[in-house]
């Protein structure tokens, strides 16, 4: 199986470098700048493609061409910036600059639906393509979040996967939205489960929880996918 | 009431225009060019302010300035691009120009944010602010439509009302999307309403019906408004 | 047009009694008794049916009976129990007695599907058939009430909806879920409404907006019709 | 871990009870009577009991008899009647008997209520109490269905999702909905994979996929659960 997670550098998007795949599987990471100690794993090969998607028509171009003639299995979009005041208290929509606005609204919807259009074709070479996006729980109705531009891109993600998996449903396509709560993207998979969900007093949900969920949505058999999977803290009083 | 509407040069946007507000009332619209002749209509002001949201920050800048020192009470973003070859039988995302994509998602999504960024504060001095996003069924799920960038964008209409809602709340803040389907954009409110509700053989949606609904909730009391307004033609085997 | 409005004794039935149709229509009110006295109004003719939906499926032939001939253009189900301490801060979900879960089960949702089953035919010979679902936000996701069984019933109503659509769309019938918030139920419609606006210091909604609002959506024409209208009161954290 | 699986005796109940649990984990299946041969499996203690859900609270009451003094980890409410006629090509909403849409409302809604409650205390009694839901892709919206008490009882389950959620965060209780595709029932755990995902062309969900999605479930960290699996085979137009 060949894996592509973009936004690869850090965070979830790491730790799907460092848990998605067994032995035989390749990933392949994009980032910026490719880091300068790549990942290892026994029997796995990996590869990093540097892209910026904040120019997301010569980046998707870079990132398919450097995947010229392969197939591709699974693409995950894990890109998504965000205001730089987000979730801080003092957050303000008002105070947003217009350049912040435009760069997310780029990278994050632009950069998505470019990206996908570029890498369709190896995807649909696949028996059981499979797109994955991360979303947040800012998608969701309810929300409870003042970040007007991360909430309109978080949607955004949505619509892509429906009109997506409407075009192409004959070819299996299979998209899915994953809408993730707080995450705790200070402890990697090396830390024990155990203790990672001790941090932030057990409110923040571990990087692992996401992999070991995701490694069984691309075991699922090509009969079917979870379309979206909802997946806040447990103590979230929004949801 | 003073009430804007930004995409205001033809199709709902000028139903708008025709039907909206009542004597004393004044309206604003919005568009690319001032129309050569602007409807008249008794005892309502209208007024015209030419901007290309295909540069939001310009235009939201020049909008804000041309309402500089009045309030305004309501705020109707109405402007939408889809693709060229958007809900013809031979769309094909795969065929969407990356250019196109991107002038989209940057009307769609960043213009409508930032032109509400810069009229909040107009917006947020009239005892009962209400801003209306002309959605689309495409923002739905299950919406069974192969327009990626249009459902994105449409989507993303959804995020921004919910992360406006909740910045502010305090304020009195109404957002209502409309979430509308196939709608009849030939027959404009002269033609009488029964007339206009045969075309395509009763399968697409009178701009009256909208236009009637809208003054309905521009009529609610300040206590309450429309989160969500969903309206299907009648046999659209979607919804 | 001949309008059925079931639960119509108080509250927001009984101000569909005296604020929905015009004159040579002809309301139809539903409750468990009739009352001592009618409401009268000039140029409408008002009927009354005695039915205890706590028995359904007697309550449903006796109502079906009572139309029996004639054609019914629009079903309001308005009728809906909760939990004698719901909305109360004392409210705990272990302590409802099962005889009240299951009374509020069979009224609200095997009530709600047998009386319409029982009334179809009755709907589906008028030109344009409405039924419109008195729902509740506690039908929607993020509704944060703790009241089991009344959230159950109301998510139940949108599923009778959605079949309903299904089953009966190529006859023309439009379903509507109406989702409301705190109403305020103190005021009738002869206060005026800026009055009833005052009360609870603006955070309940007023009978009259919900009047008006179904009064728009039954003067539709047939070519459209609204799925789901989410209003909740403005200041509601919830939304 | 303690897992209850109620409505086990055939179909996705029964591949929970070969599926789910790892040696020292305990399995209680709950069906109308006791099967004459129970499945077995090394190192897991199952265990049987007989209750009617057609009579909701004698039933409610005999189950949480039969576990009193224990911890329940898992509940799943996997019980779900629908139409004689359902999902056959002459369902019709009208020829539904009013003694099968009661039983229906009864074992689908009240008797999930009901068995619910009287087992909470148990649940709470759990570090990481779940409840775990079988729902359908019938409780979605644009499902596409016109099984009318079918749809109905299926959306109730999420707002006894949504409410159980809002009373119980506080200790904790995860409530997950399985929204479900058309299921491959023919095949048990003990045909491979492969082989069931050729069944119907391809176009039903293998139950194994299931079981490997809800074991991932339970092994999530207490700190997180998802709310919402929306599970449709690949192929599904409805989505």
């Amino acid at each position: 199986m060949r894996i592509m997670i973009v936004g690869a550098s850090q965070g979830l998007g790491r730790a799907f470098i460092e848990g998605l795949g067994d032995s035989g599987d390749s990933l392949i990471g994009v980032s910026r700048s490719v880091p300068t100690r790549l990942i290892e794993r026994a029997g796995i090969d990996i590869e990093w493609i540097a892209a910026d998607l904040a120019s997301p028509e010569p980046a998707a171009a870079k990132v398919a061409k450097a995947m010229a003639g392969g197939k591709l299995d699974v693409l995950i979009y894990n890109l998504g910036l965000w205001e730089s005041r987000a979730f801080e208290p003092d957050y303000h929509f008002l105070a947003d600059s217009p350049a912040e606005i435009q760069r997310m609204v780029t990278v994050n919807v632009s950069g998505a639906i470019l990206l996908i259009q570029a890498l369709l074709p190896a995807l649909l070479s696949s028996a059981a393509p499979r797109i994955i996006l991360t979303g947040s729980t800012s998608a969701l109705p309810g929300h409870g979040r003042p970040e007007v531009t991360f909430s309109a891109t978080k949607f955004a993600l949505r619509g892509i996967a429906e009109a997506l998996r409407e075009g192409f449903r004959d070819q299996g396509l299979a998209v899915t939205c994953l809408q993730l709560g707080y995450l705790n993207t200070e402890d990697d998979l090396a830390v024990p489960l155990e203790r990672a969900a001790q941090r932030d007093e057990g409110a923040s949900i571990p990087l692992h929880d996401v992999v070991h969920l995701v490694r069984t949505l691309l075991a699922l058999s090509p009969n079917t996918y979870v379309r979206e999977v909802v997946m806040p803290a447990i103590g979230d009083t929004r949801f």
